[in-house]
C-alpha cells in the first residue's frame, strides 16, 4: 500500500508518499481500509521531529473508513463504517485501529466529516469536561475560537453545560462562525485587549476555565482573565512554547491550576475509556446534527505537503482532510 | 488588649507592639483568649506588603487559646480549649475566630502544641488530599521536608496513604526527623541532584505528586521528577517566586497539572469545610499520638521580630510560636 513518511526531520518538503507494507492487526485491533485522514498539529510537529513518542513511520492519528479485518471479540464487522484515533499510520491505504477507542459513523455524515471528529471532539470534550471541569453554566474562555478543537468545544460547552463562552479569534470571519456555533462573546485579539473584554464580560471576577491553544504569547493576558480558583489547559503552542517569565505567587495567590495535556501520548487505555464516554455523551448530538463537524478544506493524499503548509499558515476554519488514494 | 501590628512594609523591625482594641464578635463567631500564636510565611509576606487580602492590622493567621464568648449557635462554650485559623489578628491578647473553623484542643496537647496544627496541618491535608488527590501507596515528593508543613505532610501521606515519601532537606539533622517522622527517602539537596535520585528510587518513572515549597530554583528538576500525568502543587516559594524560562511544550507532553495554592485567602467557607473534614479524618490521629504537631522555639510576643528574623533564616525545624502576653 501507499503511505506518507517523513523522509528526515523538517519543513512540509519532507513528507514522502512510499511503498509500505500493509499493517497486520493483532488481538483486539482491527484492520481498517482508510477512506479520510485528518491533518493534527501533532503530525506537524511529528513531522519536525519535536515529538518522539509516535513509532509508526507512516504520519496520521485519526481516520474515518471500512472495516477490513476484525482480530478477536467485537462489535463491529467487515465493512462496518467506522472512525476513531490510530497510533500512527493515518496518511496510509490501511491502517490499525485498537476496537476498544472504535466509534460508529452516524449515518448522517460523509466519511471526511466523520475523520473531522475524533481528535478534535476528544480533546475538546476531554479538556473541557475530564480535565476541565466545566460546570453547567460557568464560563468558559476558547482561544483560536474558529480552529477546529475551538469549534468543537464551543458546540460541547454549550449543548451539554448551558456554559457562557468567550472566544478569541483574529477574523471577522471567524469570530462569525464562533458566533453561529453558540459562543456569547466574540473578541478579535488584533483589535481588542482581550482580559480587558472578560473582566468586563465577567464583572470583574473572571472566567472559570480557560482552554488555551496559543500559550507563550498569552501568558500574561490569561493568568489576568482567569478567575480565582479557576482551572486553566494548555493545549496548543500556537503562540510559541516558552514563557520567558512565570510569577509563581500569583498562580499561588489566585489558586489557579494549569493542566499540560496532549491526547495523543496518553496511554491506550485512557483513549479508550476517553472514547466510550464520548460515544455514550457526545455521539447522539452528532447523529441529530445538534453538534456538526467542520471541514475547512479537503485535500488528496498526494497533496499532502500542501495540506500541512495550509495548516501552517493558520488560514483554515475546521479542519483539513486528506482523501486517500484509491486505485 | 496588645497587639502586634506592622508600622510600615518592611523588614522585621516594622512590626511593633501597640494598644488596640479588642474585637467584638459577630453572629457565628467566638471572641478568643488568645494563649499562643503560630509565625506563617503568610505573616512575613504580609509584613512586607506582599499580600492585600488580609485586612486585620493586627498580623497573624491561627491561634490557640480559650473561648471568651460566643455569638450565635455553637456547640462551644465558654472557657473550652480551642485552635483553628483566624482571618488576621493572631498576635493579640484576644481574636474572633469563626465558629465552624473551630477546632478543639485533644486534651494531650499544650497550646503550643495546639497553635502548631491549624495551618500546617490543614494545609498539608488540603494539598495531600484536596488537591494533590494522593491515593493509597503512591508516591510522593515533599520538598522542605523538615519544614512545618513537610514534618505535617510526611505524617499525613504515612498515615492516611501508606504512600512513599520522598524528603528533600538541608541537613543530616533535618534529615533524620524527616526519617523518625516516616519519610522512606532522604535526600540532601546540597550534596545530590534530587531529580536523580528520585528517578533512581522511581524506576526511572517519577513521583505521582509534588508538593513544591521551593518554586522557581526547582523548576527544572520538578519537571524530570514528575510522572507523566503528575500532580503538582505549588505552597511555597523559598526559592523564588519568578522562573526565568517556562516551556510549555514539556508541561503538555507529559500531561501535567501544576496548582497554586495558599490556604489564607481562601473562603470562610472553603475553610470551614476543609476544616470539618479535617476534624473528622486527622484529629483522631493527633488524640492517639499517631500523629504528632511539631514546636522548634517559643518566642514571646514582645520578641515577634526576633521570631521573624529567625523564620527568614529558614534554621527552625518544626513550627515558631509566639506566646501571647500575660498580663
Amino acid at each position: 500500500m501507499k503511505g506518507i513518511i517523513v523522509t528526515k526531520p523538517g519543513g512540509p518538503d519532507q513528507l514522502e508518499l512510499i511503498e509500505v507494507p500493509i499493517p497486520e492487526p493483532e488481538e483486539g485491533e482491527m484492520l481498517i481500509r482508510v477512506h479520510a485522514a485528518a491533518v493534527n498539529r501533532t503530525d506537524l510537529l511529528t513531522r519536525e521531529g519535536k515529538l518522539g513518542y509516535l513509532t509508526n513511520p507512516v504520519l496520521g492519528i485519526e481516520i474515518s473508513g471500512t472495516v477490513v479485518e476484525v482480530k478477536g471479540d467485537s462489535s463491529f464487522s467487515k465493512g462496518d463504517k467506522v472512525m476513531g484515533l490510530v497510533n500512527g499510520g493515518g496518511y496510509g491505504e490501511y491502517a490499525i485501529m485498537p476496537t476498544d477507542r472504535t466509534m460508529r459513523i452516524p449515518d448522517s455524515l460523509s466519511f471526511e466529516q466523520a475523520a473531522a471528529i475524533p481528535e478534535v471532539f476528544l480533546t475538546a470534550y476531554q479538556t473541557l469536561f475530564w480535565i476541565g471541569k466545566l460546570q453547567k453554566y460557568e464560563t468558559v474562555l476558547i482561544h483560536a475560537g474558529a480552529s477546529g478543537v475551538g469549534i468543537a468545544a464551543i458546540q460541547l460547552a454549550k449543548q451539554l453545560s448551558s456554559a457562557k463562552v468567550i472566544v478569541t479569534a483574529g477574523s471577522k470571519k471567524k469570530l462569525d462562525l464562533c458566533k453561529e456555533f453558540g459562543a456569547d462573546v466574540l473578541i478579535n485579539y488584533k483589535e481588542q485587549s482581550f482580559d480587558e473584554v472578560i473582566l468586563k464580560a465577567t464583572d470583574g471576577k473572571g472566567v472559570d476555565l480557560i482552554l488555551d491553544f496559543v500559550g507563550a504569547d498569552y501568558w500574561e493576558k490569561n493568568l489576568a482573565s482567569i478567575k480565582a480558583g479557576g482551572r486553566w489547559v494548555l493545549i496548543g503552542i500556537l503562540g510559541g512554547s516558552e514563557v520567558q517569565r512565570v510569577d509563581l505567587l500569583s498562580l499561588m495567590s489566585k489558586c489557579v491550576q494549569i493542566t499540560g495535556t496532549l491526547l495523543t501520548p496518553r496511554s491506550d487505555e485512557y483513549k479508550a475509556r476517553l472514547t466510550h464516554d464520548f460515544v455514550h455523551k457526545v455521539i447522539p448530538y452528532l447523529e441529530h446534527g445538534e453538534i456538526i463537524p467542520v471541514v475547512d478544506t479537503t485535500f488528496p493524499i498526494e497533496m499532502a505537503a500542501k495540506a500541512h503548509g495550509y495548516m501552517e499558515e493558520n488560514q483554515n476554519i475546521g479542519k483539513i482532510i486528506l482523501k486517500t488514494l484509491t486505485r
